[in-house]
């Protein structure tokens, strides 16, 4: 019974169960909806003292069209490094899993940089939208906005889930507006409509035993489940006929999934 | 009506009501009681692409006598980073208080190094010990030890309190033995014995116009409260006549105290 490399014994028949083609979020897609989520990371800069050091700090941020914005004050370390070399990062990390590894996070590299007037209002109207309190010393003479002008994009998605993102494709690409309200939509499946999701896995998917099954994501495109089925806990994933954006969406998109499950397996008569 | 850094008016007598002498951890306490209480931290690394820039990375911690410790994939990017130039720093931070701000956070720099057999188990055995999960694959050959030796400590205690902590302090000291029991014991004291608290505030310190009274912290060396009084709620500490090491310490202490604010306020007769 040869074992593969995270210890599971290989007896189960780990085919998927469901059409692995379904469309997914690309990692430029999740690595800027978890950075949207966000408020707070570690600014890396290089260090005086000892010299040349990698310095690692924690900062509040917001992000204008992809690059991170933060107010610094000049007597912060951190802006004292970036004043000699603006060479700079900054790690932006989830927290929601109980396994620390388990968790997303993205690191952002480029050159940080303090703004001028010339920028325009939009960093500074991010910042303080996310930041009110910010608002009682914003305009304090040792406080400046600083951009990081982001070059060079590392996204870890939990495990096994990595890739260095293209600058291009993170600045096209938008956060999952489905984000903010899968909490909800995820409590309200779970609490009221599991036998619906039975139904979706043993209709539309290969898991045609499910006993029970519990949502753990959803975005623009789809929805994942965890299906118990008689080989235990498989993950299925479906996908919706078109994009979602707002909570009506995808009512009606899992209400006409049902439905279809239900045909398929002449529930309706 | 002058208004100091802060933006308030200055029209408050704010004369502290306390003994300001009274003994408070040392930065490299609270730094060394601050790291002992997490796991996970943000190491930073010097990167290759785009070399030189500094690379932050979310990672998994413990600490082996003041020097945090790593166990690291040969695949990973900060690993890649540290085999080719070994100076680095982590960002250990708190998430407690509301305002991030306000958070407590420590940087700790030096060169990061593979750890060989000859190093003791000390460090794995401090690292499995915190992350038992680890057990699953710590034997497998990318993965190997590795140890920040700690040169350079930055301390930040929220707004205002910050220092460079000297090596040779960050060595010496050791976490507060009471941090891991001060939420069960403010618990108890805010739940059950605010009177207690308002005496003494009124019988020990120069708040003798207390109305109420909230235990906001506790450490080995004292306690401090916030104390409504008419000019609205103002800061306390008092010390513990010697250090205490337990939960039975604190309220042997606690009681002794109440009892000599009793007896001063001739609330005994």
């Amino acid at each position: 019974m040869p074992a593969d490399a995270h210890g599971r014994s290989s007896n189960v028949d780990e085919t998927p169960l469901y059409d692995l083609t379904v469309a997914t979020l690309t990692h430029a897609e999740r690595a800027r909806t978890l950075v949207s989520a966000l408020k707070t990371g570690t600014l890396c800069t290089l260090g005086t003292d000892p010299a040349g050091y990698p310095y690692g700090s924690f900062t509040t941020m917001a992000f204008d069209r992809g690059n991170p914005v933060f107010l610094l004050s000049a007597l912060a370390e951190h802006t004292k490094n970036l004043m000699r070399d603006p060479r700079a990062s900054l790690l932006v990390a989830e927290s929601v899993a109980a396994d620390p590894l388990a968790n997303g996070r993205v690191t952002l590299l480029g050159k940080c940089t303090r703004l001028d007037a010339n920028d325009g209002p939009s960093a500074r109207d991010a910042y303080l939208a996310l930041h009110p309190n910010a608002n009682h010393y914003v305009d304090f003479t040792d406080f400046g906005f600083w951009k990081l002008g982001v070059e060079s994009i590392r996204y870890i998605g939990g495990y096994g889930r990595m890739s260095w993102i293209p600058v291009d494709e993170w600045e096209a690409a938008e956060a999952d507006p489905i984000a903010p309200l899968a909490a909800r939509i995820l409590k309200h499946m779970n609490d009221d409509h599991e036998q619906d999701m039975v139904v979706m896995c043993r209709g539309l998917t290969r898991a045609t035993d499910t006993r029970s099954a519990t949502m753990t994501s959803i975005d623009r495109l789809g929805f994942e489940m965890s299906a118990v089925t008689s080989y235990g806990p498989r993950p299925i994933r479906l996908g919706f006929d078109a994009p979602i954006s707002t909570s009506a969406d995808a009512r009606e998109a899992l209400v006409a999934m049902v439905h279809t499950a239900r045909k398929r397996l002449a529930l309706d008569s």
